[in-house]
């Protein structure tokens, strides 16, 4: 017989005898069998709602040791994520794949201080089997918190200023702005100014440095063509603006995101300037929706939010199934998606 | 002496132990509290990281009887989710209304069958201590499947057929609908169209019933004047083309969503109707970023989401603190944004 729980919630005997209907046709009913009459379901659905019985969940962990829910944790301020672009395909990649494995995605937004509390105390609580995070900020103290957790982790980009002892899944960003730049400086091009993403992030921070080492490897002068923005369309105009002040003779430009890009766009067809003939464009990210339908359609690094969602949720059934894995970085390679405006 | 738990897991006993610093230590390093040397709290967090110690759930919550999370649950299919504005007004909304009262927010996108079982295994696991859901669709199993649940409910907008026994919030859209036609009515239209949502969705459905009423009203036929779509731009575009095609006297539309609005607009001027001269537009939803910023600027029913997620998170709060509250349907009402389109 099975002993009475200590906190006198409803057992599934109680749902049976309440119902009127054996202990495995009640099991059955609950665990949407086919075998059970549908009055005899109904009866069990109800006894189950009026005495508010839920399956022990500690019971079940123990059986299974899994809640089937993975946290897909985004360390981002909640204004920015449903405008992003990447942002918003990473929670749709995330819904696939881990769909895919059979596990309900569990969507976190952590942005403040309170957040990363209450953010650790449910990660840690035994609610999820798993967590996927994005935290690109370098100051974000979420990615060091999340080292006490029991259940395995899998950061997407670069996780804070941690360096070692982390599971990461990046691009090579540095990669795809030397690809970039490359593809305009063999065109001839020698003015290429830069539209970087905010310098607190690391994806951000390598596109940057992969723009200025291109630059400096075929022997011109970066001086004066970088532009810090925040991967807005409206930061994206702004930064365009400053860098035609600043350098009216540039002939093309780098943009570290398509949002960006978008913005830049704007600026230069408002100064009158011709794309591609006076200033090339080439962004990053190739997103699907955006980047072939601008006017000029954008050159564009291509990088998948899906494949770097995949292969996040690989490294976690991995870890989850007790694989050893040294923990480091995982890099997927980008392409140059060559379109009109370059 | 705390007893042993009976599945081997560490206990704070063994993290102190561990450390070789006293319980008391370890508790208040733990809990991030300050009178702790960073010396010790660093040996503390690496032994809780090496032990894979995590405060034990179940002990917790009886003495809180609280996880601190609040599932978002969204039932549509995850591709239309992120597109629509009035989505993902409610996600922003549920993450600040839900941290406002200290809670972390819980998303989940649960669409196919297969979504729904492990959805509400979920929700049952007591990993959360509540729930808002939205699911507008008419056949959708997710509301019957929540009775079962023993965390309060409060649905935001009809709960797919359920009648009774539910929390809903919901807005007046049959008065919604009412406000714009007699706006259009009084201002002399006579032939007033219609492009109608989904009609397997409760909010639609009263949408184009206080259309066809406000219509009948008046005096005027609605035969013919009604196009169903699907909430998209391009299913809004499409509408407006098989109106004009099928009732090309028609001097005003009524459009069920901001987004099949803008597709509407497209449409009216493609085919060269001036808008308001020839055919004014009113629409629903009023979206801050999307109706005033149209070409005219839009009249629009204005219902603000997160005064519908405020209002769900106040019941939900009343019946976590045990308060009786009748199941049964909120109202919120509904204004009419007059600009420049009617």
């Amino acid at each position: 017989m099975a002993p009475k729980s200590d906190d006198e919630r409803p057992t599934l005997e109680d749902v049976a005898a309440f119902a009127g209907v054996s202990r495995s046709t009640a099991s059955r009913a609950l665990n949407d069998d086919t075998y059970v009459s549908a009055r005899s379901r109904e009866k069990v659905l109800a006894a189950a709602r009026d005495l508010g019985y839920s399956p022990n969940q500690a019971a079940r962990s123990l059986v299974t040791r899994r809640t089937g829910a993975i946290a897909v944790v985004l360390s981002e301020p909640e204004a920015r994520l449903l405008d992003d672009p990447y942002r918003t395909a990473v929670m749709r990649a995330g819904y696939r794949e881990l769909a895919d494995v059979g596990c309900q995605m569990v969507l976190i937004f952590s942005d403040t201080r309170e957040d990363l509390t209450r953010t650790v105390r449910f990660l840690e609580g035994g609610h999820v089997d798993g967590v996927l995070v994005f935290a690109p900020h370098r100051a974000d103290p979420l990615p060091r918190a999340l080292r006490l957790l029991r259940v395995p982790v899998v950061f997407g980009g670069q996780a804070a200023d941690l360096r070692r002892g982390v599971h990461v899944v990046d691009f090579d960003n540095e990669n795809g702005a030397r690809l970039a730049v490359s593809h305009l400086v063999e065109a001839g091009r020698r003015r290429v100014a830069t539209i970087a993403g905010p310098q607190d992030q690391g994806a951000p921070i390598d596109r940057l440095a992969g723009w200025r080492k291109t630059l400096v490897d075929a022997g011109l002068d970066p001086a004066g063509l970088a532009e810090e923005s925040d991967f807005t369309l409206s930061g994206g105009a702004r930064a365009m603006s400053a860098l035609l002040e600043r350098a009216p003779d540039l002939d093309s430009v780098f943009v570290a995101s398509d949002m960006m890009a978008v913005g830049a766009l704007r600026t230069l067809s408002a100064a009158g300037r011709r794309i591609p003939e006076d200033v090339a464009v080439v962004s990053f990210d190739d997103n699907a929706t955006l980047a072939p339908a601008m006017t000029p359609p954008l050159t564009s690094v291509h990088q998948d939010p899906r494949e770097q969602v995949h292969a996040m949720v690989v490294t976690l059934m991995r870890l989850l199934e007790g694989q050893e894995i040294k923990p480091g970085q995982q890099v997927l390679p980008v392409s140059l998606t060559v379109r009109e405006s370059s």
